[in-house]
């Protein structure tokens, strides 16, 4: 399987959308989205065409307390069914699953009792293993699964090399570069991603990405991927996102010239629903303390924290990052 | 002379950074900034290594009314050196010149009774001819040029090549790529770097990016450009500029690795100043109608009225502009 590239005029059938509006947005609204929102949003993305569209984590509720987040923080069966029924349309089901952070026997159904297609195991590069095991978990009550390797800029290649090769010889069906804290430009993420279509095509795995814009390169670092051969595509309404965002689904349906794709639902969504979550005194997108958590490559809590305090002392803000964490 | 190039680790002297807020940003105020800002910013640009600022437009007043834009419109002499004084630094001042709009013969004085370095004309690919005499006058004057081609989305690339004929064989210093419109993609950027930079050693010119950031591309396709080859680097503060705004002067200089440049007083600044100027109510940067009019590729001057009206109704917005102009 040869990983396709393609020039601006060319048209790629293997890509896909994936929209991760509700899974990546709930961070920062703590899932609590309505019912209405969700509907739309759903709506939305199988009338632009869009692939997937992920609804959000399959969280413990051994760990998380359900009292402090909104359903979609834990994806019930339930409510994914409330919004899609029998999702009798051609956009897939995606939920993610955290190592660590899933009791993933008391969770995951068999794929004949769900909605779910698609199960997305998020791991660090030192949980490889039980990452693994999850998604082979979900790959026998069949799912298709995907490994995302998050806050790759901090991994020596050596590491993801061999990461790559474990996840490679597994029988989950992608694999993810995740770049959790935008800390990097389109050179790196064209090397990266050589790397991991290398192993993509050696052993059948379709290659995704999952960009952050703390540096204003979430759009830039998917589109280069995307040229290389990378095919599975991470973005979201408006960029919403923890902290600086994620490319923006709106930018990249209109850069991808598949026909399938239409641009006027994601419009008319943003329109009706993202601009009233804004009004509404949600905060996502490029700012200076993301820039800067972004430069000195460390995870962007510090920089939502700067910004809820409404601290602008940015020069001060960058030296403590630096002191601190870098 | 030929282009270098570079990798993310590598150093390349011939960068020079151009910090344009005060004249891409005065389409946002009408150029009304106090004179403690500009001072301020001046400070800034010298502390931070930034090895140009332009101050404004050389416009006509013949043309314009005086009393309706602020005085970096007209960028008088008297009002450089209230702020310059005899500029005893190594930062090096620049003003712009429009074709058309240009007293040259009363305005532009003989470069050893000015503390301006370089002008800069910016010409559409059709008044090429005009553009080339301006330079030529004030080369003879005794300034560095650079001819500015602006809006070059919409040119095929037979007229740019002949433009870039015609202005090599020139004695001007510099030649930019202008993205007016914010439409184009760092592969686009590539071809047409390359394009440049091929006239550029030929001739002996220095080849210069002006990016903006409709669709979130301005930083990444004035990295991309930097990588082939390009060497003058046009960024703003916080990305201040006309709608969308320029590359963010944050972070293109957090991405070089000269190390004359600093970024601590770019923050430092950010934090006094720019925060101030959104606060008071000024508004550019990335938003939908931008994004709208820069994938169909025409001026941003409907969607800077769409966002002034306070319109949200991005689908309509797009039909219209579909319909109208693209």
């Amino acid at each position: 399987m040869a990983p396709q590239q393609g020039t601006l005029l060319s048209y790629r059938p293997d890509i896909k959308v994936v929209d991760a509006t509700i899974r990546d947005g709930g961070l920062v609204n703590s899932f609590y989205f309505t019912d209405e929102f969700v509907k739309k949003l759903y709506k939305a993305n199988v009338k632009a065409g869009v692939d997937y569209m992920e609804f959000g984590y399959k969280a413990s509720k051994e760990i998380f307390d359900v009292d402090k987040f909104g359903k979609w923080k834990f994806c019930d069966e339930e409510d994914l069914r409330s919004i899609v029924g029998e999702n009798d349309t051609n956009l897939k089901i995606s939920v993610m699953a955290d190592v660590g952070r899933t009791d993933l026997e008391h969770d995951i159904l068999d794929k004949q009792d769900s909605v779910i297609d698609l199960v997305r195991v998020a791991t660090y590069i030192n949980t490889i293993p039980a990452a693994i095991d999850m998604a082979e978990y979900c790959k026998a009550k069949g799912y298709e699964t995907s490994i995302n390797i998050m806050a790759i800029s901090t991994s020596s290649d050596r590491d993801i090399k061999q990461a790559l090769e474990l996840i490679g010889q597994s029988g989950t069906d992608m694999i993810y570069i995740v770049d959790s804290y935008g800390s990097m430009y389109p050179e790196q993420i064209r090397e990266l991603s050589e790397m991991y279509l290398e192993v993509g095509e050696k052993y059948g795995k379709k290659i995704g990405i999952h960009a952050h814009n703390n540096q204003q390169m979430a759009f830039a670092n998917t589109i280069e991927a995307t040229a290389r051969g990378v095919s599975m595509l991470d973005a979201t309404m408006s960029g919403m996102g923890r902290g600086a965002g994620n490319c923006a689904i709106e930018a990249l349906i209109g850069f991808l010239k598949n026909p399938k794709y239409r641009i006027d639902p994601i419009f008319k969504f943003i329109q009706d629903e993202m601009v009233k979550l804004k009004k509404e005194g949600l905060v996502w997108g490029y700012d200076i303390p993301y820039l800067i958590t972004g430069l000195l490559n460390v995870h962007p809590r510090s920089a939502i924290d700067c910004i809820k305090q409404e601290r602008t002392d940015y020069a001060n803000f960058f030296q403590e990052i630096w002191d601190k964490e870098a």
